[in-house]
């Protein structure tokens, strides 16, 4: 599998920015973020975990895009697509890249727009974002959700990627025989399964979660605990490895030694929910129809929470499957199936595949799992 | 080493926040990053990498903090000395959390302080933050500060994880000799030495980065390539290890097979920069002296950057040793010394060693590298 994308994709990316910029109003969009700033330059870098520098891209209404970030980031850069890069020597206590970048928009006239909506944030001290917007003079408002909408609807060579990061999740978990046992502390089975990720291929391991007891676990986020498995437990991983900054996102279940009938049902209910929604995966249904159907099947009823969400360049993005949020399947989305069920008051099960929306059947991007609880 | 840290401490980084609210006239501080929330509650969980659901903590001028946080997370806050924890079920697209957390901030009388200097961002979109100030009717500021000057001293027991990640790190570096070789593409190298760091011990490895070749490497910020090393290849790991939420910052370099007379002087001035800003990192000092006391020995002068950082539940965090930033360094402060030399234009080595500020001499966080450059 080939890394990066070519350079007519990201030219297309910003041609679909700029036609709906045109639509909005906006002379130019400022990008701040990891994923948002990637998505348009290909710029992949782990130095993002460093809080200390801002980086920002300048979309133009026309012409081509401006990095304006940390000398530090100047080299990198440059192996990009982008050719406008403009450095500061960061972080500088006394202008922090603000007189730089205001700069750099008050040439396209404006109005600025910045990502505003749901799971956005701004990655810049707020006190420095003022100081922008004076500096420039320009008029600022929000995207309209321009980026957002840009980058739910993946490009084939995006999916190619997911389903890169979801096969090899696929062989670790394949693997998880070799270190989940009875007597194996739930922490040490996560560091292995981190292990087993890396040694199937994963660039790295942003994100693990899962849990284990014998009428399920108590939630899907709290880190690992050192308490042993047993013979009877439920063990769940759920993970988020990355190939090339694309990210899987789905989970298995496994029976340690042996499986109970509630524990076997549960599985059951949680695989039909999984199919229900993939049957009804197909362009102009509603995240809330994929909910509503794995919903009546999972039990809650309309207290089922988020059952399913987006998924690519961030371990979450986009759409959710809700009852509340009635956004329309296009081809090119890339979602999580991810009903839970309860086994006792607290105590769960969930259940997650990963899928792409096409103009027909969804490809299954992880391999669905079968329908029984495996043992190990 | 024993994992979280005891309720006395949550009491006191609460009673000093609040003391130096007091101080700027602020009835409250809203908080809404990962480490700033975890400093003040102990909410560690890896379920941040989600975008989906912002996250809020209240620190009201008396009294204790209020959680305003997604139900999905309810049951972890409750683990935590926090009692008062206030839920809703999101991603809701009507009213994420605005209005409970409005009605919060209302309670608390305002003004309401929000971290908006250097390194800081605020998560959460910025048109949900617009509707909370509208809707909350308080006066609304700058924190001041208080919280990075808080988070920047550290206690004893948070300099002992700090300590425990980098011996972690330490036993993995010294184990490079089992994964690099001529002819092991770098890539494979990165993977593997994740693999090593979490044998080893670390929870996660959030931050991984390196270089090589003969005349040292371009950057230290790029992804690995595909390129196998070389006989006579400058090899150089950085590593970002995370031990209970604390991380390690710290790099080793190898010569591989051999090393020529250019690198081992390289890495011999390396070290003595390190250890010349060691020699006067005592209370009192500030940032730029160190940098000054390494600038010098490096050769660059002026014209080097940042060699060296504050570090802690970040990879960097607080102050920089560069030219500009004066801040005068505490006991209790922990930081990297991290000199950099030029081999060839373009072509660099770095170090990087972990220190805490004492009232007497540094305390080695990192077992500190010898002069000679290590040959595998």
């Amino acid at each position: 599998m080939k890394r990066g994308f070519s350079v007519e994709e990201y030219r297309a990316r910003l041609a679909r920015a700029q036609a709906a910029m045109e639509r909005a109003g906006l002379g130019a969009i400022l990008l701040t973020t990891e994923p948002d700033i990637r998505y348009f330059t290909g710029y992949l870098t782990r130095f993002w975990e460093s809080p200390s520098r801002p980086w920002f891209l300048v979309l133009p209404l026309t012409g081509a895009p401006v990095a304006v970030i940390p000398s530090i980031g100047a080299a990198l850069m440059a192996k990009t697509w982008i050719r406008d890069i403009r450095t500061w020597s960061a972080p500088d206590p006394e202008d922090d890249g603000v007189s730089l970048l205001a700069d750099t928009l008050r040439g396209t006239g404006g109005p600025v727009g910045v990502p505003s909506g749901p799971e956005s944030h701004l990655r810049m001290p707020l006190a420095d974002f003022e100081r922008v917007k004076r500096a420039s003079g320009l008029e600022w408002r929000n995207d309209g959700g321009i980026v957002a909408a840009l980058r739910a609807v993946k490009s084939e060579a995006e999916i190619d990627k997911i389903a890169h990061s979801c096969g090899l999740a696929g062989r670790a978990f394949d693997r998880v025989h070799e270190i989940a046992a009875p007597g194996v502390p739930l922490s040490q089975v996560f560091r292995d399964f981190q292990r087993l990720l890396l040694e199937e291929g994963a660039d790295w391991v942003p994100y693990l979660a899962g849990g284990a007891g014998p009428d399920g676990y108590g939630d899907v986020i709290s880190p690992a605990s050192e308490v042993p498995l047993g013979g009877g437990d439920v063990l769940m991983l759920d993970t988020g490895a990355v190939w090339d900054g694309y990210f899987c996102d789905y989970d298995r279940n496994f029976a340690i030694g042996h499986a109970t009938k509630a524990q076997q049902d549960a599985h059951h209910r949680l695989v039909d929910a999984v199919a229900a929604a993939f049957d009804i995966a197909r362009p102009g249904a509603r995240a809330s129809d994929l909910w509503r159907a794995m919903a009546d099947i999972v039990g809650d009823g309309d207290a089922a929470g988020r059952l399913g969400h987006g998924l690519g360049m961030q371990l979450t993005e986009g759409l959710s499957l809700t009852a509340k949020d009635h956004t329309v399947l296009e081809p090119g989305m890339v979602i999580t199936l991810e009903p839970g069920v309860a086994l006792l008051p607290g105590r769960i099960m969930v259940h997650e595949e990963n899928i792409a929306i096409t103009k027909g059947a969804p490809r299954r991007l992880s391999r669905f799992s079968g329908r029984e609880l495996a043992v190990i």
